[in-house]
């Protein structure tokens, strides 16, 4: 089978690799979309993501959905041709964490597309069956792939305890911003008020429900928030830029008692995160770390159509052309929000 | 009266000042005890605190316990000669924060010792009924001075959880550390870690109910939480030292998915505070405003002996010798933990 | 000034009552709409709920709105003519509930309407500045006097923390219900199962949002949802009846681990509420007392349309004919949900 | 080897029976101690609990701890001799509980000693290695026998929420309430109350900690309270005695706002629950199923000494003495609080 592989940072090459066969209690998925994700196109420039290290050729990709193309011993319950959205971690379902019912924050956790383990870019993966989630009939498999982002999203909201008429802060508007404003406004948010330093992007999140928009390179967007609020600022703020900057800024955007929650990525444990402030205001700071349960219900939230996030891929490639996708979400151009690997 | 003006950054004259009448609702307290808190050490040395300046002589100091010496219309149910302690916070009581039980995120808090409003290092202050917290007669007015900060301690433990037989951590062991870490035990901590760079400090929470100390200055803590604890960590962390370093630290020295409170006082926006370390963990983070709601349980925990107060005052002064208290706090010399202005 | 007083069990009578005057702090109000409430009606046929008893003639009616007419000395910041909703609980605001923010569970509460206070189905009340929200221009009186029981609602659903895609189950297709209803549609949920005897009012239901109902008069509500979830149940289930053998029923309709909450006012503490079966479960029972903070929300869904209090109010009667209006509502006949008593 | 069958109501045999191999995965235990529990009691008196009946000879015991004699395949980390205290509940693993969190509340759960499982008072028993944990040097067999009950009163407690100083209310002084009445302690309570109708176990609550204590059958608990708080009564009840009129008593005894933890083993869904009284007070009741994950801190505690499992342990048999041990326990006499069948 083909197979997309990181050689070195920068360039991805398609390989033949062999088809893997499923071990007892895994499926053999033929992989049929798969999103580029912020994480991925951080290995594809520098080879490493803090200490994990590509040393090997790595097949990226964890966000995908494909179709059931066989099945090892012991699995049952699960048809040939289903389609299935893939959670890529792989839990060790033993720890305290994974016992006590976390196991986004697992010991052991292994997942997909970071070494040792190889991602989904490729014909056909193996993976264990708890890891698959059957489609209903109106989910595409870039819809599936688009699960994995709507996780984080959904247990970032899950964490934040949005209540009705919320006023509620976004920072960034890529794909978690995005779904993350589309979440907290189906959770009864009032107010809404996003930023971005890309004016398309602050358009989708208007047409997303948005109530409010700044575009950060030209505007403050705490002295913004506070004009629309009367001072009262944001019972929730989420941060989704993982700019060094917007930590200390989702600080300033929340009320007093407020909760902040930091879904973006922070390069560095040195970057500031407005002590000072948030110490004055009482908040309480959550630390998002991907996701747990949240297949089942990111399903049944995009198949009732209370989260769109079909619209959301902007740009479609063959797995030859890997190697282009990854180049653009690099870049951020053409006004990419999700660029999406799909396959025959 | 007597009072104690600090005049500019380093001076504190002891001066003759027009004694409070007590107006309506108020309460004229003859000031007993007077302790001494590192933020008023700040206003001494620096003349500031943030953005607030001391521009006029300020009389400082706000933990502190008194007689009532007088009352003012329509205050009952008060006997002259009562010893209280008193609440130096002066909230609203009209807004958002206030009417929801969060008078500590009061949007128009005024507190004493902090400009405008005058403190408590003087022969007698008037003060609202409603600060006023009638105390047993088994307690002393250094003991009731020392409830302030016993309110932050506890304040700080309702909002960490800690649950039965939990491994906790105190970074810091000053007054504020020191009770903290009586109250974890209180609370059912079973292991529980303390650091200080100071030998005296540790040696005195290990006389409170620290299971095994570290000095800072001469080992790792988180090496040494990790061995102790079998590479587990700890399940909340209290981080109550105030320096730049400690907020990185103590999410270090939290186990996935535990819980960080930040007490001490950091200066600045701009320091770390662990933001990758934190985001892998999934912490909570929560920033320690002062205290709500606190007085009633904390008499009657110090009155029950459940945590003992009396002893980490280390050195008293009487009022004229505010200069020499401020002095000795401010260089933290000679085994200070908390020094105490006791008049007549 | 005309004020429909309660002059025996069945009997309301229309007689001239003094104007009131507002006195310090108050707003005097001209009533333009009183919503009839069910604690009202039961007053009305019984002349007592529990032991609180009308020995003396009682102005009923504590849903209400209407203009201000006249301010009080030291009451700033409305205009009069201003339409307002007037919130009728008068906490004492110094316990230990309302201090720490449940003024709902205030140990001094006082009610109006409730003996020895007297209600609003009067032309002018006199009421604590306090309790004065300003209704936006988009909101009619009748509207503002809705707010009442959706802050009750409201209440219902922040202490119930529906979360995303969560199945929620409604008991009851009143006035309550059905903003309960319409309120976990707005928070996210995705199956909305509601249930009543009445077949106009389980349409309403589904005009409002549920995604199946239940005639409990013809079909069993358990085996319903048993049916529609397979045999997953509820996440939250509202209990808005107030029948007898509808808090065990909502036992049964809760998921493992799952959270009821009744808020239907039961006669009687020997009434079952499922010990046995919501043990086995571990669930989370809260029990709704009133509501708190709610107002400003409530205020901004309407106006937002996020809710639809309007075409709740089935039926209005003028202040003369308040006695038909209870003796519907009593009945419960006309497919009455709520009957609207409206002046001038 | 041998075991003690309950062949009906009433009669329990010691009978030989095949000694089980451990299959893959699991551990033999060599039985060293068992506790009588009141469920084991319900078998012997009833022949069944509720609707699941014991048709076929059913070993009872579920409360114990044994050394380690075997070890299936797959097995490693444990060492021969070892002694172990065993969890007696198998949940699946697999549903949406157990990912969750919530063992206890599985969907499939299976438990010793609930047909069609059988229990623990053998000489020998095969279990999941997962259920065995190992017991520290200073902890003996009945010690550990003695975490399973410790265990649902961990679990209560950490439902509980006690924070520092609260008032605390034990309804039933059996082994359940007293360990929650020490742990009540361990955890910061100030003043614990507890209630029981024999004065015996009255006097071992004040060994225990209780502060004061109420002979229900001699005086009303509730006026007691009441007079015992001011009228404030408890922040947090437990009910431990499982009698038809303790879940209506402990609303009663819990102040405006409080918890209400119900862990006592109702007969029957029609008794009453307090429903009025509750909804009046704003209470929050959770239902105590079990427990999760407390083994590994109900070791540490006990291990610690910070709660004494030992001398609750009233009387001592053999297990050729098994029908006299249960017989004690139905008959309730002679101070009875545990009693323990011990081997060899």
């Amino acid at each position: 089978m083909k197979a997309a592989y990181l050689v070195r940072p920068g360039t991805i090459e398609i390989r033949e690799a062999p088809r893997p066969e499923p071990g007892p209690g895994q499926v053999l998925v033929r992989v049929r979309a798969v999103g580029v994700c912020g994480s991925d196109v951080h290995y594809f420039e520098e080879g490493r993501i803090g200490d994990t290290v590509a040393t090997e050729p790595l097949i990226m990709g964890h966000e995908f959905a494909g179709e059931v193309a066989g099945l090892g011993a012991g699995v049952s319950g699960m048809a040939l041709g289903q389609m299935v959205a893939v959670e890529p971690a792989m839990p060790c379902g033993h720890c305290e964490m994974c016992l006590e019912g976390h196991p986004n924050l697992c010991l052991n956790i292994r997942f997909m597309s970071t070494p040792p383990d190889q991602g989904a870019l490729a014909e056909y993966v193996a993976v264990g069956a708890e890891q698959c989630f059957a489609l209903p009939a109106g989910l595409t498999a870039a819809d599936g792939a688009m699960l994995e982002p709507l996780g984080v999203a959904l247990h970032s909201l899950r964490l934040g305890h949005v209540h009705l008429a919320d006023t509620v802060a976004v920072i960034g508007c890529g794909t978690i911003g995005l779904m993350t404003l589309q979440l907290a406004k189906a959770s009864g948010a009032l107010t809404i008020f996003a930023t971005d330093k890309l004016d398309d992007r602050l358009a989708l999140a208007q047409a997303y429900g948005a109530t409010a928009v700044c575009n950060v390179s030209r505007e403050d967007p705490v002295a913004a928030l506070v004009a629309l609020t009367g001072g009262r600022r944001a019972d929730v703020v989420f941060e989704a830029a993982g700019a060094p900057e917007s930590p200390e800024q989702a600080m300033k955007l929340a009320r007093n008692g407020g909760t902040v929650l930091l879904i973006g990525i922070p390069d560095d444990d040195r970057i500031g995160m407005g002590a000072g402030t948030s110490r004055r205001k009482g908040l309480t700071i959550k630390m998002v770390r991907r996701m747990k349960h949240t297949y089942p219900r990111a399903i049944a939230l995009a198949a009732a159509g209370m989260v769109d996030v079909r619209s959301l891929v902007t740009h479609r490639f063959p797995l030859e052309e890997t190697q282009q996708a990854f180049r653009l979400v690099a870049d951020g151009g053409d006004g990419v929000i999700k660029a999406m690997v799909e396959m025959g």
